[in-house]
């Protein structure tokens, strides 16, 4: 019997949390399965995935180097955690539906291709020949096939069911470019045109279609019309029409699809979750059921024992109450129908609204009671109060606006922030601190943090700076940092503009997804552009004296966009360096700029870059735009 | 009676083409509203209001320089007809309905604000002093306001309805965009970092929000963040971070708000639109309806006055067809709810495919008939014959992108377009000629008329090349672009490019709309922006001898990056000029750089553009967007 609630309360948390993993009902298995799911587990895990991604940080070229052989042991030691998760797992689940799943396989390839490229690099290493660590490609797999990554998994399977749609207007979108550049090709290629830079104008027709590529992602505009124009006024007609069809109507149907299909997907996947859900209930309902009259049943006693299990946290009355609503009628058992609603009613967050007594008025009841302290809690519960303290930040984003060097408006920071303090403990000095700091009072937990850390950054700042005469530059960046978050409070005194924060706050969660998202296409994107572009371009800070520092240490970039824009530290030569070219990538503006550069054969790059904008541009954030238009549609 | 049935069929036609006017019922009021109605009068008002709108190319600054005389002159004559065309629709209208309308009002003020600012220019001009003519600001209040711009109003009043949620959506990003500049200015302001130009970075309050405005429009990345991004690394993170916050989410609930809106419009819009038409269609009814036992209804021949006069183009067997659907059980009446249904039942479009005979084969059955000719038209039917059609085009691409000096390849476009009119004389000669050239056949009628445009401008080209030796630019062009056309015809043989092209074509129509909520806004920016900018950047051919040619005339511009990109051409010195550096700023890349070319004081140039940005881009293109959005939901 304690077997069955145990197998019973694993299939209720599943249902609960979403879980989908078709494991073994032995009493052994199950006991794996609750170590399974444990968090520390799996909060490992996600821990050596991330180590695992990040090693591209440690090798070469590395931003912090560290040996080689610390970095293979490191990804020796990732791999084997790896290897002892799916061993877990093959223990866990059925045999047949193990090696069915493709998410296990994937991750086995993974670790033995990673395994034999580390052998093979490491032993040419020994005989001093330089190999590509190409295997680091597949890191990002482990990421999206752990069994935990749900969410990433499904944004994945949206972009899989969006591809076949995406592909016709893709086509139809370069057949629309391919035209637009022949046409081009026609009307500008014998005029004998000149770039800005010299250059011949639209004479080779790849070259048009790559600058008409460019132009539809809007980056070479003006530049790319102005010879034309110069030429003849009426040649704008051709750029306007071509910005029409392939930037606006063609862009917007980009996202037209996406968001059709993300709207279509979400709802299969609901429609799936809820009838997997239920048919985890339904089973855990047949393990616990007795017979009760013309019906089977689950008597209050096992219910109870039940719901200590799955949520050990939840206090006395919060299970009662679960109770109340699952037997309304007081029958002492839950029949089937109510039964099944116990994963939802889990998920419901129950805000338990004691009117509790401040523990002052209990420690010292005649202070607390007195006519003072009364005046001094009605003050503070005023809407004066919230007033009184939105002008006070707004003179403190004066005060911030203002000089720093002026000695009193540094006091004044001084005064703000004792203000902003007193604020904190006249609060917690009228409210009931448990209920001040409740799960979801987001506003003082945010006001409390900032003002605390605040609070130790500057008095470590002025202590550092009386002992040691130094100004921490990071400590004060982190103070102004600090400062200026704390402005942010005023949006709360406005209902209209809460409401949009909220909805902002609360899509903040399933942005991570669009998070690891964004990291697996950026890790693959950046060690492949490592390996094409890593070296060709060095950065110099202004002081140096090396040859061509101007020029990013390359003397074909001289007197080149690249050079002049002082763009030298846009470049592959690390793993970081790589992330925040590719963040540039993803804003489009200036990529041709930022891709052309010392690129000695440009046509990879090119393909690079296309298949990069197609990937995060098209896909990617069409899919985020249109996330947000959901999540504000059903939010607002 | 005949006097009734002429007021039925106004209503009925008000009700088929969605006009709301309430016009007076007398006689001689619905004879003039029949005149009101007349598509000779509609055109020609849009006539003048087009004339109108378009003094400007002719005004100083001018395109084409006209005298003050004759352009004043024709601005007379166009308000004369708007004040002609108004006093017409208060004939008709009811007195008090007419004097209600702010429409009506608009137009008077408008007509008399322009003729005021004429007079004063006028006088002013006379004694040579110089002003401004503001009044032409004015001037696209004649297109919205004409009573038949429906569908720019209902735009309009979709915008003024977004505007509320826009506002607040809009004050929280500015105050984002205002904690980020704080952020800014406390983190880089005393570090006294250049710009690639070598300007103080980041050192001005207001200056910074403007460089992070144009970032949030993504036209500076990644310039504005090099010099703190050069000087560490971590400093690329607030950049990271302000881009996500403000262009990809808030950006993102822009779109989301208009969207919203503009689906919730739309919704009431459709609504309203059939509670009218339903109301139309009972006063049409309570006019002609006789008793019939317990009920009214329109008898058959009272019925068939009313469509002929409503409808006088359709055939007899349309006519019998809609009789047939309205009185499905043919009593000889139509009661009201068949009635009702009349409007709608007019509009749709009723192709009659009429097994007709081919001409030929009535002219000369036993050619036509012969077994030759028979194997010919199942040829033609085959689909072996649109491959075979399809490879043609392809082949003919690659010839137009080789070059075309060679002799041989230019011999081979006669042989193309002989072959094109091979293919439709083929086509006509086995299917039936008004069949082939229905009404909605649009791609036939593509391909006809591109094929004899071409084949005219072809024949036109050689003609003047062998009489003058003489290539004409401008039909050689035509030329091109006719041809490109042409190969869009193989985007109809696949079926799913076939569908999301019928998509687009069926969604140009609506685009007009968006057309003239573009015209409006950029005339008037347009004016504004002449007025304010005109004259300080000049544009010089490259052969141009005058002194700073290269700086757009303008010392000032010298080395600066407007003169290094050759954008003299982008300014406001006429209509047409302006018209493409608004469009230029649509398209948002480089605006900065655009805008703040030569303009003295800056600050003006930086509030006209945000101006425009929010007007334009973040309402306008976004409404666009929505617009394709819904489109695309609806028809695919
Ligand atoms: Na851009």
């Amino acid at each position: 019997a304690s077997q069955d609630l145990l197998l019973a309360a694993a299939f209720v948390s599943d249902a609960q949390y979403n879980r989908n993993i078709p494991f073994r009902t032995s009493p052994e298995a199950v006991r794996l399965y609750y170590l399974y799911n444990h968090w520390i587990m799996r909060t490992v895990t996600y821990f050596f995935i991330f180590l695992n991604l990040s090693l591209a940080v440690f090798e070469e070229p590395a931003v912090y180097p560290l040996p080689f052989l610390v970095t293979s042991l490191i990804e020796v030691l990732c791999l084997l955690v790896f290897f002892g998760r799916l061993t877990h797992f093959a223990k866990v689940t059925l045999r047949n539906v193990f090696w069915k799943d493709t998410k296990n396989i994937c991750i086995m390839v993974a670790i033995l291709l990673s395994l034999t490229d580390l052998a093979i690099y490491g032993v040419l290493r020994m005989y001093n020949m330089r190999s590509i660590r190409w295997s680091r490609i597949v890191r990002p797999i482990f990421l999206i096939n752990f069994a935990e990554s749900r969410q990433i998994r499904r944004a994945f399977r949206s972009i899989r069911n969006t591809l076949p749609e995406i592909t016709y207007v893709f086509l139809l979108f370069m057949f629309s470019l391919l035209m637009f550049s022949l046409m081009a090709l026609k009307l500008f290629g014998e005029r004998n045109l000149q770039t800005a830079e010299g250059l011949p104008y639209f004479k080779n027709y790849l070259e048009i279609v790559f600058d008409l590529y460019v132009l539809v992602t809007t980056a070479n505009s003006p530049d790319v019309m102005m010879p034309a124009f110069d030429f003849s006024s009426w040649y704008a007609l051709f750029f306007i029409a071509f910005v029409i069809v392939n930037t606006y109507i063609f862009m917007s149907l980009f996202l037209a699809v996406v968001y059709n299909n993300y709207k279509k997907h979400l709802k299969n996947e609901i429609r799936k979750l809820a009838y997997m859900k239920h048919r985890k209930m339904i089973e855990a309902f047949n393990l616990l059921k007795e017979e009760e009259g013309a019906q089977f049943v689950v008597r209050e006693a096992r219910w109870k024992q039940l719901v200590k299990l799955v949520a050990p946290d939840i206090s006395n009355s919060h299970r009662e109450l679960l109770l109340c609503i699952s037997d309304n009628e007081q029958k002492g058992f839950i029949d089937k129908k109510s039964f099944v609603q116990l994963a939802d009613l889990l998920n419901i967050q129950v805000i338990t609204l004691k009117i509790r007594s401040h523990p002052l008025g209990q420690w010292m009841p005649r202070v607390y009671k007195s006519a003072v302290s009364r005046f001094l809690r009605s003050m503070v519960r005023h809407r004066g109060f919230v007033w009184t303290y939105d002008v006070i930040i707004l003179i403190n984003a004066i005060f911030i606006a203002l000089d720093e060097e002026t000695p009193y408006i540094s006091y004044a920071e001084w005064v703000f922030l004792a203000l902003y303090i007193i604020e904190i403990l006249l609060k917690v000095y009228t409210y009931e601190p448990r209920a001040f700091f409740g799960k979801n009072q987001f506003w003082n937990w945010f006001d409390t943090l900032i003002i605390f850390a605040a609070l130790t950054a500057t008095v470590l700042n002025t202590t550092l700076k009386s002992t040691t005469k130094y100004n921490s530059q990071q400590i004060l960046d982190i103070v102004f940092i600090l400062r200026v978050l704390r402005l942010i409070r005023i949006v709360d005194s406005i209902q209209r503009f809460r409401v949009i924060m909220n909805t902002l706050i609360n899509i903040v969660p399933t942005m991570l997804t669009f998070g690891g998202l964004t990291l697996v296409v950026y890790c693959v994107f950046a060690i492949i552009g490592m390996e094409l572009f890593h070296g060709k371009i060095q950065f110099f800070p202004a002081s140096s004296n090396v040859p061509h520092a101007l020029e990013c240490g390359n003397p074909a970039l001289k007197d080149s966009l690249f050079a002049r824009g002082k763009y030298c530290k846009n470049n592959f030569n690390n793993f970081a360096s790589s992330f925040i070219v590719l963040m540039e990538l993803t804003v489009v503006n200036q990529w041709h700029d930022i891709l052309c550069g010392g690129r000695s054969r440009l046509e990879p790059a090119k393909l690079y870059f296309i298949a990069f904008h197609i990937v995060m541009v098209i896909i990617i954030v069409n899919i985020f735009v249109s996330f947000i238009l959901e999540a504000f549609f059903v939010e607002y």
